[in-house]
């Protein structure tokens, strides 16, 4: 019912596709067998993807808004004659059970409903594939935008800390974060980037020293906590990291340890970027106290790797994401230019 | 030639001996396995000893100081009869190879210096093996007092946050920063303790939670990059940690990840403390700058559990310690009391 190439949209930034749309299957590249092994898992049921959202085998918030888009366009596709009603009902059913999968990334709900809105005024399957795409490619665009945009505040010579992945493998496109640093380098700025491991889940060991090791950048992993000496010893001069929500106040969620980086970084005299595209802020949300942290299970600290490393009797505090205020932001990187503090004014001017 | 009480001299602390002399043999608990295997190695030789400090199953700089005095007295144990010369060259040379395993701990050549010192003045291999259970002893008492004077500065309900593992199994007694929080607990203050994992080598979750929980303390393990959200969040009223080196002017080497922690405590005006005998203050280096940073293998980082995290052509940074300015600093708890700045003229008065 669509053209084949609209079908299997691949992402053309890295050799692998994060996530694909293949007739009625959503295909997603398991992101915690990297990066000693690349391999992907067919969903052709929506809990298949929930399971996928929440066991983090695709992350990143733009990444999860398509993840959640594909899920309606599966959902569609394996639906496609279905009466109008029977298809809300299964869409809605859909968005429901997707929508519990994580808490703190916006993008998730944002993309859905945004499905959802379109699957109600035109009450078609394909209006709904369609809509999913569309939201894939746009996501892409962000980021080479947001690429363009960012590597204004990069330097020649800069050594770039990030933390976590928001990477291709966080947005199913080019990257936010890693978006920037991937222009500067491309428009020949010869900088080094040094990356957070991200424990417990070690996105930025696993994930964006493999994006980076692949572009050729050149990459240093360090400990999380090593982040302040390394801001001293290393000569650290920008910090770029992604976002999972913004608030109307330009506080921002992030993968746990930001606020921490966010702190040294201002200690050292050292300006800290946030890249990410607008769908990532939530103007409907004053302040960072009204984001909701997700909470993960206590199994990801006390085991690694199979061997227990927490021992029992302790408890475990383990939010996946923390907030930093946006008085530690120098500036919010997105597909429409560089948002400035104060950031109540900059981010209300986008949302009228 | 020493009476059995003495040779076989075990910390009472725990119930388990951190480090033990048994007749001519070092027994070391092999701190790596921990906390799911208690485990002895017996040291019959120098180079036994070395490779048990260099892979970090004994560590903490109090604990390296009785390491570093019961290798020496080994040597002599195993050479009771030989003639004064041949006696000091023994022990010259085993302190020679001991000092290259970690040079950050200054505790390692201060107490096998004072042990060479006994040794030059005695000439008897029974002075070396006295002066090495002397160390041991002071070490412990050391701990009791530390526990006395920092109680002080913790108050009933206060959230406590430590960092890598400061206790009796990094001291071979009762623990500086956990013998701190152990002697508050003792005293009856209805503390709780917050326990950084502290990546690469998770002594925090390992080990301080592990003591912790024997000790019936509640504890709360975290990444080590969730402090500065846990300061907002589980209403953390004091930082308290270990120390490896204390310059003159109170900088501090302490474990990586100590300077992010104390940057953090200082953006929510919580008091950060040290708690460490003055062996380890080294009154000859001026300022941090000077105190010598030991960096650890890349593969410390690239591998968890035999698991590949970092991928290949990624680089690593990997100190094992960092530098805390004594600016950040609110007290040195010494077991001769509380040290305050400034520092210069508080460790100036100790060390005349």
């Amino acid at each position: 019912m669509l053209p084949e190439s609209l079908i299997t949209a691949g992402g053309d930034e890295m050799a692998m596709d994060v996530i694909r749309l293949e007739d009625s299957k959503v295909v997603i590249l398991d992101q915690t067998l990297l990066p000693t092994e690349v391999r992907y898992i067919e969903c052709t049921e929506v809990e298949a993807i929930a399971e996928a959202i929440e066991s983090l085998r695709i992350r990143g918030a733009p990444a999860l808004g398509v993840a959640g888009a594909f899920a309606l366009a599966m959902v569609a596709l394996k639906n496609p004659k279905a009466p109008r009603e029977a298809l809300l009902q299964r869409l809605r059913e859909a968005r429901e059970r997707i929508a519990r999968t994580r808490p703190t990334a916006v993008n998730l709900s944002w993309a859905m409903d945004r499905v959802l809105r379109k699957a109600e005024a035109a009450g078609t399957a394909e209006a709904v594939v369609k809509e999913a795409l569309w939201i894939y490619e746009e996501n892409k665009e962000a980021d080479r935008r947001m690429g363009e945009h960012g590597l204004q505040v990069i330097d020649d010579g800069d050594v770039v800390l990030t933390h976590c992945n928001a990477g291709a493998l966080a947005t199913a496109g080019y990257g936010s974060a890693l978006g920037v640093i991937k222009a500067s380098w491309k428009a020949g700025k010869g900088i080094k980037v040094v990356a957070g491991e991200t424990r417990p889940l070690l996105q930025g060991a696993r994930l964006s020293a493999f994006e980076l090791v692949y572009e050729g950048i050149p990459v240093t992993v360090i400990t999380d906590s090593t982040a302040a000496f390394a801001m001293k010893r290393l000569g650290i001069k920008k910090v770029v990291v992604g976002a999972d929500r913004i608030a109307a106040n330009g506080d921002t969620a992030n993968k746990i340890g930001t606020y921490s980086v966010a702190i040294s970084a201002r200690a050292h005299g050292i300006p800290f970027y946030v890249a990410a595209p607008t769908s990532t802020i939530d103007p409907r949300i004053g302040s960072g106290e009204e984001i909701p942290i997700e909470f993960r299970k206590k199994e990801e600290l006390v085991f690694f790797a199979g061997k227990r490393i927490v021992p029992d009797g302790a408890e475990v505090f383990n939010p996946a994401f923390d907030v930093t205020p946006a008085e530690y932001i120098a500036g919010i990187i997105t597909e429409k230019g560089i948002l400035r503090p104060p950031y109540r004014e900059s981010i209300g001017a986008l949302f009228p």
